[in-house]
């Protein structure tokens, strides 16, 4: 995939656990609940229809206000890449304002455990810049920590 | 699916062709561009690459002119159900100012052939009407008539 410095961001981290307990983390609402938005943040809801086009909602907890975010999934590839929107909501209706597409990418490590890479593209520069200020990079690493030390728990209680 | 009168347009047509032929036009570009758009116009390229996220681009060729169409299909449902738009290029690049999206459905029809729907959604009203204006019902409904009658010359050749 060539990517766009202009309208996309990207992430990488290798991450001490197997693409396998990723892919679950992150399909599984009661896993995804846990580790999806930085702390003290939180998930109150999440609904997964994990095909082209099915629902990927969630509704946010941030400083007391309930925040619902619609979108559906794009492609989905076993234990290797994922990929949704808010570009569409289920039965592909178009969102008047899309905001963002994110490919998740899963691939095994030389050094053992997961390659991680969360990209998020955009249809324009200013889309890019106000995700980055929201703070992208820094939010990712949160998430992408708080993913691995769930990976390794739901691992050791397996 | 559920949809919505102002961003959404639909055309139902009993085409007398088995929906597994209808599919093979839809998908295979050599046949697509036979019947794809309304005569004298032409398709002169077609590139498919039938996957969510795979490309669909194709060149038409209007009164002298060539017209440029980058998108790719959302779902592949075989015999069923196409869907396709010009929101995306290949590796989910968001488009900056998506059109519409495309689904194209085949069902079994009571009398044999194929009940034949194509509905178009907009992200807002004005992009419904445009489309409308620029011919929609009219160029299915010509679309719809070419596809039946190459997908029976096409049956009658097999």
């Amino acid at each position: 995939m060539e990517l766009d410095p202009k309208t996309d961001l990207t992430f990488t981290r290798h991450i001490k656990a197997p693409r396998a307990v990723l892919w679950d983390c992150w399909t599984t609402p009661k896993h995804l609940m846990a580790f999806f938005v930085p702390k003290p943040h939180s998930v109150s809801d999440c609904e997964i229809d994990l095909r082209p086009g099915g629902r990927f909602n969630t509704t946010f907890k941030v400083d007391g206000a309930e925040i619902r975010n619609e979108g559906v999934f794009l492609e989905v590839v076993q234990d290797r890449r994922l990929v949704f929107t808010d570009a569409y909501t289920e039965g592909w209706k178009p969102a008047v304002e899309p905001f963002m597409t994110a490919i998740i990418e899963f691939e095994d490590h030389p050094e053992g455990g997961t390659l991680y890479t969360a990209t998020a593209r955009h249809r324009i520069p200013e889309a890019r810049q106000s995700h980055e200020e929201m703070g992208f990079y820094d939010g990712w690493s949160i998430v992408a920590g708080q993913l691995e030390e769930y990976a390794q728990a739901l691992q050791a209680n397996a």
